[in-house]
């Protein structure tokens, strides 16, 4: 698929391209007006320690479906889709170290293996109604992936899982920042609003521990314009850092950017009443 | 005890005025410093899909802690208690309705029962931040319920479970709304920021779907200046609509405002990082 027919793709399109192998790149911008969602995938018997860490920390890792253990299929937010083939990119972790970075991990989760998957809720989500508000989308323009960062901010810990929480980063100005709270509160189940809008450390902003924001620990940098300041919202990647700390035999991600695109319009995910 | 008692007692003490008959009052207030959460109670068949109605409503229903089955005991937040006898109030339901309102629900959930205990967020947890910030919190200035309503807006439902949104007010100017909804949007396991501000369909305002302040649905109506604007959070008694409409065979709640007292410190469910 060419970038032009990806741009206006439907998610099952998007998503068989991935299992084609005819795309594997970040799907920011894709299947316009469709959420996406981050990829965990732990062995059954982490999955409830892992669903407290989620609910202790709602922010960065908001629950959008569980599947059912031994099935790679999220019948709720893209019904016959195959979690183990239909995303562009993973990441394969083994005692909390990257083992693997691939398109598919099919040979690794045979069905009826004892995981089970947890779909989060994505910022891609509310993206596209920022677009809308007229408020810029950086990476989207410069086509990259999002830039992320691991903070000095710690999740609330579970028994098992503890670890830095992750941002994803946006520039706009003040102005534009201010409209991006006020949209983005209404996505509680895509980040909510921003956990920290200015540059990290300087004039009273808070210090978040990112030394450069030109070096981010995941996806690309982009321009940030003499004019703007870094929005950042708290970000699905949290749960690599925990599973690299708690060291589970076995885990499954997503590549960093390189979402789900489920069959649930973005719209569905606005807060009801919002 | 007496009311000045109970303003500065522990989370134990008043669990065990509750246990031992003492006290059978709302909980605004009480225990200052200490997260207070809803209550639910079904059997385990309905505990998955009542989490998927959690999970598809962060702003009503956030999860804090979800029992073993068979067990009254919230292990995290409050280890050593009974869910069956810590509560001031509860309501008990049969297929929907709501069949008695007790001071304990012992009798009706024996040890080992097969029944699953759900503790969501409080927006009680809240209020020590409001007040430390100079907002007021009018009911517990008027020593009343909070005023709760049920609004036109439909949850987004799980299978088994929907129902439309209710919200606890809380009136306030409208510089003082601008910091509260500052604050409470730290808050994100306990209701975050409010889903409206303002007269419910006066001057272009959205219409809530309630027809008179002065008559909430659950609580206590409380005065509201003419320089104030109702202020209106999504409420953990959100469940409860949603007991009466999916009708299961036996369900427990908290009598709403009547909250668990949890031993957690109500400044550990700010978000992280905020």
């Amino acid at each position: 698929m060419t970038p032009h027919e990806l741009a206006s793709a439907s998610p099952q399109q998007v998503r068989t391209a991935c299992r084609t192998g005819t795309f594997d790149g970040p799907t920011a911008g894709l299947a316009p007006g469709f959420a996406q969602a981050n990829l965990v995938v732990l062995p059954a018997d982490l999955a409830d320690d892992f669903r407290q860490f989620c609910a202790n920390n709602p922010k960065p890792c908001p629950v959008l479906e569980i599947t059912k253990p031994g099935s790679p299929e999220p019948v709720r937010f893209a019904p016959g889709a195959d979690l183990r083939t239909d995303l562009p990119r993973y990441r394969m972790f083994e005692h909390g170290v990257c083992v693997a970075r691939t398109t598919s991990v099919e040979d690794h989760w045979p069905i009826g293996a004892d995981l089970v998957a947890f779909l989060l809720g994505c910022s891609f989500t509310f993206e596209r109604a920022l677009i809308d508000a007229g408020v810029p989308v950086r990476h989207i323009e410069e086509n990259r992936n999002v830039p992320m960062y691991r903070t000095n901010i710690e999740c609330e810990p579970s028994e098992v899982f503890s670890g830095p929480l992750v941002v994803s980063m946006r520039p706009m100005t003040r102005e534009h920042a201010k409209s991006a709270t006020t949209i983005t509160a209404r996505f509680a189940r895509v980040h909510g609003a921003p956990v920290h809008v200015g540059r990290p450390g300087e004039q009273h902003s808070r210090d978040l521990g990112i030394p450069d924001l030109s070096a981010p620990d995941y996806g690309d940098a982009v321009t940030i314009h003499p004019d703007e300041v870094p929005v950042f919202w708290a970000c699905g990647v949290t749960p690599m850092e925990a599973i690299a700390r708690a060291q589970p035999a076995f885990a499954i991600t997503h590549e960093p950017g390189h979402m789900f695109i489920t069959d649930v319009r973005d719209s569905k995910l606005r807060d009801p009443g919002a």
